[in-house]
């Protein structure tokens, strides 16, 4: 497996476009997106489990019920979330950039990220869709990418190829997210794009099992947003024997490479998460069950006191072992291990549940690192998993705080 | 029912003491608190759910499985937990305090706050538990609600007397909590008294039973202690009938004081989360279930993203909605309506899920002041519930993350 550049464009026959445009309406910039295959592609989606979901999400769900898509539409700045007509508004932006492509109303994936609450109007995209349109190429991946940004300071995009029956093939992926839009949003959106020949069924596996284990591992502040989705879309073009059954091993390739790329997408995420200073990587291992190995991950990652720890560079051990124990899962807290890890070096902190002496001051020193790793052994099983987070840090406070003043 | 002073000697046979002393090989001062009742108690205690324990809660619990005490003793500024011999320690500290008052070591119950992972030294109790003892008066129990403390701010005590059959009973209580201490704690412990005569399962139904609406609603950070307990002795010096049943009226007269006593400690323990500016509540009604409720507001109560906004004084209802959206319950979410309360007025902000016209000015003077209520109509049943948190500042991010340096 290889990385490449070019983000949603690495994969044969996608195109995409991106801006920043004025919606005359509301007064403000809003980011407008188009992504477009030449070809139609089989899709599968997951969603956010907010019982308040935007209206783009139900809209999403209906277009994509039989397994087909050839276009994602996405605007930044207005969720079009408990607002006035919605779920009309989102299917005639569908309806419009449908005609524009040359394609059905409900084969494009639409998705929106901002503001609850505030009325999103139709003239933003009549006015720019056609435009957006003119501007598609394969080298505006990087324009698309920022154009879906909220409060992120950086495009996230990432591509890598690799191989199935001696054909090369590619996934390319950009994300938005741990960053909230004024005033209430925590939005993630991660878009996938891929050559490769697989089944709508079997594509839909594949991105919830990764799911699992990426997406919903990655922790900023708890607050699960009601527009959260990963979609991908796949349209065959690496000319593949089409995967079609779990059992052929194009279909363990491509999870493979579609599980690597999202982890790195996923820290990506967590390392930008809102007024973060550093990405935490939580390593559980020898676990009971992945599950189990996961919850653990996560929790730590979650808690408050951890994050402001490694905020304040605090080797304070303690924090992580209590949110272990106050993981809602059943597992065994005898043999617990702890280690601290940074470019700058690696420290024990803890052994069998119990204060593993070490020096504050080498603690310090891998502490001050932008990356780092809090590896968790429970002695309690052959099972791992992951979780990334970020740490607590005033600017969190002020961007959430002090948004309005 | 009335408000008193006297905290936990105010009901009849109830004296304390408290201080803060030199620990030699600790090189620090430390709290230690003594609560003695003139008769032996029925008791009753709810533990922390980490599965990562203090010493002291395994030492409690079997020295009140006979359903008696008689005496509370509680050392602050370390935690005893995870730390070498910790439940010898805790069993040899209860054996001194039941000598130096003429008790039995298993009718003290014992407590501990503060930093985990270090060890506790048995010098520390040998020098200064005779002294206590010496000093225990129906008028210290400011001096004990003190020295429980660790970062909280300020005491927190309060007592109250009711009729059962004509006699004149009394609770008090002393709580300290969602201050944590270096490193990595936050403990809650609450001590309540009373001079009830009540049989010990039946006080440990009203303290669980209560414990569910009121202790268990509190939020600070998410991080659930290794070593909160709240605890109930009852000494029956009060001469009101035996209550040994839960259809006698004095239970339920008791149940309803114990949890008017254990809702305003839990408004008085959220209001000193670390750093807080504000006591939010967050009162939900109509909801399906009373438990449906609980968990709305409890949820709301978590949200970072709320409580940030409110520290910003930032009428952002869409976090709440979104809060409200992601609770982990069976709801219908269609016609939920929002008021935002204080002492300066109340405004609506949302109404049948969707944004409710509101002037932000009129919004932002309700939320300057230091007490605000969230109260959360779902319009989707008959009951009701309510949870206590506090708002997330710049200090809980310094004090967390900045403490050592």
């Amino acid at each position: 497996m290889k990385e490449l550049l070019g983000g949603v464009c690495a994969p044969k026959g996608f195109i995409a476009a991106g801006g920043q445009f004025l919606s005359v309406q509301d007064q403000k910039e809003m980011g407008l997106t188009l992504v477009y295959s030449e070809k139609i592609c089989t899709v599968a989606a997951v969603y956010t489990q907010n019982k308040v979901k935007g209206a783009p999400i139900a809209v999403t769900k209906k277009n994509i019920a039989n397994g087909q898509a050839q276009a994602i539409l996405c605007n930044s700045g207005n969720a079009n979330t408990c607002a006035p007509n919605g779920e009309q508004l989102a299917q005639e932006c569908c309806a419009l950039a449908g005609a524009s492509l040359g394609l059905k109303a409900s084969d494009v994936v639409v998705a929106s990220t901002g503001v609850i609450g505030q009325e999103l109007f139709f003239s933003f995209f009549k006015e720019n869709i056609p435009h957006l349109v003119t501007q598609l190429s394969v080298t505006a991946n990087t324009d698309a990418a920022k154009s879906i940004m909220t409060t992120d300071t950086k495009p996230k995009e990432l591509a890598v190829s690799f191989e199935i029956d001696g054909k090369v093939c590619h996934i390319g992926a950009m994300g938005k997210g741990s960053g909230m839009i004024n005033p209430n949003m925590a939005t993630m959106l991660i878009f996938i794009t891929s050559d490769v020949a697989i089944s709508s069924s079997l594509l839909q596996k594949a991105l919830s099992d990764c799911n699992t284990q990426t997406f919903n591992q990655i922790y900023i502040d708890g607050d699960t947003s009601t527009n959260d989705m990963a979609c991908i879309l796949a349209n065959g073009m690496a000319d593949n024997t089409y995967i079609n059954a779990e059992e052929q091993e194009g279909y363990g390739i491509f999870c493979k490479a579609l599980t690597a790329l999202c982890t790195k997408m996923s820290r990506c995420i967590a390392g930008d998460g809102e007024g973060a200073t550093k990405l935490l990587s939580i390593e559980v291992s020898h676990a009971k069950t992945a599950t189990v190995a996961r919850k653990i991950a996560k929790t730590v990652a979650s808690s408050d006191l951890f994050k402001a720890a490694m905020f304040g560079k605090d080797a304070n051990w303690g924090r992580i072992l209590c949110a272990i124990g106050y993981t809602d899962a059943d597992f065994s807290i005898e043999n617990v291990s702890v280690v601290l890890k940074s470019k700058a070096g690696e420290i024990k902190v803890c052994e069998n549940t119990k204060y593993y002496p070490f020096s504050e001051e080498k603690a310090s020193i891998i502490l001050q690192e932008d990356e780092i790793e809090v590896e968790i052994d429970m002695h309690d099983g052959t099972e791992k998993g992951s979780a990334w987070g970020c740490d607590l840090t005033y600017d969190y406070v002020r961007i959430n705080g002090e948004y309005r003043s």
